[in-house]
């Protein structure tokens, strides 16, 4: 009986822990697959990392609310190839915040010519939430 | 039986709404508390809203890791009453993330002489975890 609940133990333990891995997978994905958009000139794709909510957040020189305002403020600062340049993430790292929600750090490095306002770089941390089996960014404070 | 499922439906709605109260009233709590300790230059109790571990994270200029490396910033950073000035933190917006997890955004502003570097303020977002009945913060991104 003693070694049945032990062997229970580590399988829960176990699932757990390639449950933490696949979404700690899934989640860097969104960011790749950020990048690729990204670097491709695709803006609309690139904000589908964020949850298509009206309460998303995020925080830069002013907080935006929703996921049309994050759009608008992508659109804005970076509405031509010059100005965004070739995106790379960095340094990320996830920890899991209950089986739902997670909490990402990492760095961004903007590539770009000095006429699109040269390179650039800055630490983010995200919050991010499975809603099925999708993860969605909802929350995002980035500085310089 | 129906009605039995829907009052126990709302009975369950209400109570889950009164722990997101407390909770929420917990955590500005541990804020109003650090800004009480911040004003009266007590650092040591300030950095008490943070969890006493070695895997919190502050993001700033660069990142801290762990409850000592935290408060060594503080104490490099506002180590004099003219450097800490007068606290105050404004426009406090707690989200629930599941049952033991929280994303706290808010704004801080110091009051400041010349002499201790002038008036500052910037945007935070932290994440609480509880544990316990304790709320602390794990994570701190905060940016002028």
């Amino acid at each position: 009986m003693y070694r049945m609940t032990l062997l229970f133990f580590f399988l829960t333990l176990s699932a757990r822990a390639q449950t933490a891995a696949v979404d700690t997978a899934a989640i860097k994905r969104i960011l790749a697959d950020q990048a690729v958009a990204w670097n491709r000139g695709d803006l609309q794709e690139f904000v589908r990392g964020y949850e298509n909510s009206p309460s998303i957040t995020f925080v830069g020189k002013q907080v935006e609310r929703g996921y049309e305002q994050v759009l608008l403020r992508y659109m804005r600062n970076y509405g031509s190839p010059e100005k965004r340049g070739k995106l790379a993430f960095e340094e990320l790292e996830v920890k899991m915040l209950g089986a739902n929600h997670a909490l990402v750090l990492g760095k961004y490095l903007l590539m770009r010519t000095d006429r699109g306002g040269g390179n650039a770089s800055g630490r983010f941390t995200l919050v991010a939430r499975k809603v099925g089996k999708a993860w969605k960014i909802i929350h995002d404070h980035t500085s310089t």
